[in-house]
């Protein structure tokens, strides 16, 4: 599907009771999804509801095509910066923060719930804002490559999780809600701040002992030539996986340190897909994408 | 102030921790601010500290101020509509609703979240969507009065909340969260609704079994000559409410009907005061305002 729908799918709801999800002795998975418009949200919640008969689900989501299209509609783009090691980030002042939070803890946050909803899936969305789910450092002032110059860019309003809220997880978790999670999150000093949604999940996995990390998102998998989509590393080894800093590109980057930085806290598998097919995410755990390990 | 800030306000962060604010044997209150740009959300704040050393509480909060400089911004402006009897209400289309989940369950959601956090208030912002908190039933064609003629007009993504999803709600107050909620509503076949949130504050009340709701708005309470901020009513007798439903105009007149909604569900007392002043919520307990009682 091309966007987050608002409206009903027809399919008819099947409401389970909120204990049909208790499984304390089960393993808890993380499944984050990208913001892109080609993401098959329908499909993931068909999926979920298989998923959810064996396993604990938390889902963290982003929402940078909306984001992207209604900062237009505002005429305030959104601006992307570059570090001096190459990777780039979004620049997020006080305006964009407010389209920042109207689309992802709200417009794409809430018609994800609803959704699962409409699949008997009883979620209850909560950006890192709420009860101080994802804690953070602010990183104010950052360096920034502008052609050959690196420069420093004040008053940005981004930061990095360190902390996570374990208990209002496994408090909703274990009474049978599924957790919708999305950033901001919220600085020691309650701040609000924009945040890297990958290693926000790593800190996530550590803190929560999670084993098992699912993403997808617009592409078939980590590609060795980013331009082709037939060129799909199937397998990384967890201890190579500094090895692929040096050819991931752009966004792929902070997947690669978002996985090293889960690895290094004890994941034991983490798997990169597409979240544009038919069920996206049995189709990952049956290998069909990039699988560390 | 003007608007909810997204700032720091410099406040020493005393974070409480959960347990100190769970006090199963206490009254719980509704309190209920509008979403005018004048509200004192950090008086509102101070307020709170205090309230929830004695009392456990639930926050429900508009956002329209912000829905209709977001909805202008966009060139989706709000459309009002008049039914035959009076009474105004927003036109909710789909693009009217996704500016609507924007502003109320991102925006100004998560900053009223944030700006509790930094009184040390452990506030988890949710929608009526979350868990389905607010279940609604819509009411897609409704009558509407354009000069002297009545019509219907079709398509609106609007209902009213009949069922609380009360353990959701018992379950965040008592491990110490504030549950900050606010619209939409979510329809029994899982639609996104607008719903008045003064009827959905009542249906709250009874299914929680409250006996005190605080309404804050950008008046000094009922007026009885809306012109006139001095013509204050100061006390409504219970059984005398539907006299005032005469004289009510715009906006009064659902804080009219859902009072009696709520006095009919046992609610006890019903306050309705300034939310423009200093100490607002402590100004009204006082008696500064309509006691409904």
């Amino acid at each position: 599907m091309l966007s987050i729908s608002l409206k009903s799918t027809g399919i008819k709801n099947q409401q389970r009771a909120p204990h049909q999800l208790i499984h304390r002795d089960k393993y808890m998975i993380i499944i984050k999804a990208g913001g892109g418009r080609g993401i098959n949200w329908e499909g993931i919640c068909q999926d979920l509801v298989e998923i959810l008969e064996k396993d604990r689900v938390i889902l963290v989501h982003g929402a940078n095509a909306r984001r992207d299209e209604i900062a237009s509609k505002l005429a305030v783009p959104t601006k992307t910066v570059t570090s001096p090691s190459g990777i780039s980030s979004v620049y997020t002042d006080k305006t964009a923060m407010e389209v920042f939070l109207m689309t992802y803890a709200g417009l794409v946050n809430k018609s994800i719930v609803a959704m699962l909803h409409n699949y008997g899936i009883n979620a209850v969305g909560l950006s890192g804002v709420d009860g101080k789910l994802w804690e953070a450092k602010p990183k104010k002032d950052i360096l920034i490559k502008e052609g050959n110059r690196v420069k420093v860019l004040k008053g940005n309003l981004t930061g990095r999780v360190e902390r996570i809220n374990t208990d209002l997880i496994s408090l909703l978790v274990d009474n049978g809600y599924l957790p919708v999670i999305c950033p901001p999150a919220i600085s020691h000093e309650n701040e609000i701040l924009n945040t890297d949604n990958d290693w926000a999940v790593a800190v996530m996995a550590e803190a929560l002992e999670i084993k098992r990390i699912i993403s997808l998102f617009e592409a078939p998998g980590l590609l060795s030539d980013p331009d082709d989509e037939k060129s799909l590393v199937t397998h990384i080894e967890k201890a190579r996986i500094d090895d692929y800093l040096t050819f991931a590109r752009k966004r792929m980057k902070k997947k690669v340190l978002g996985a090293k930085r889960a690895l290094d806290a004890g994941v034991e598998t983490i798997y990169w897909g597409d979240g544009r097919r038919k069920n996206p995410i049995k189709a990952l755990l049956a290998g069909e994408g990039t699988v560390i390990s």
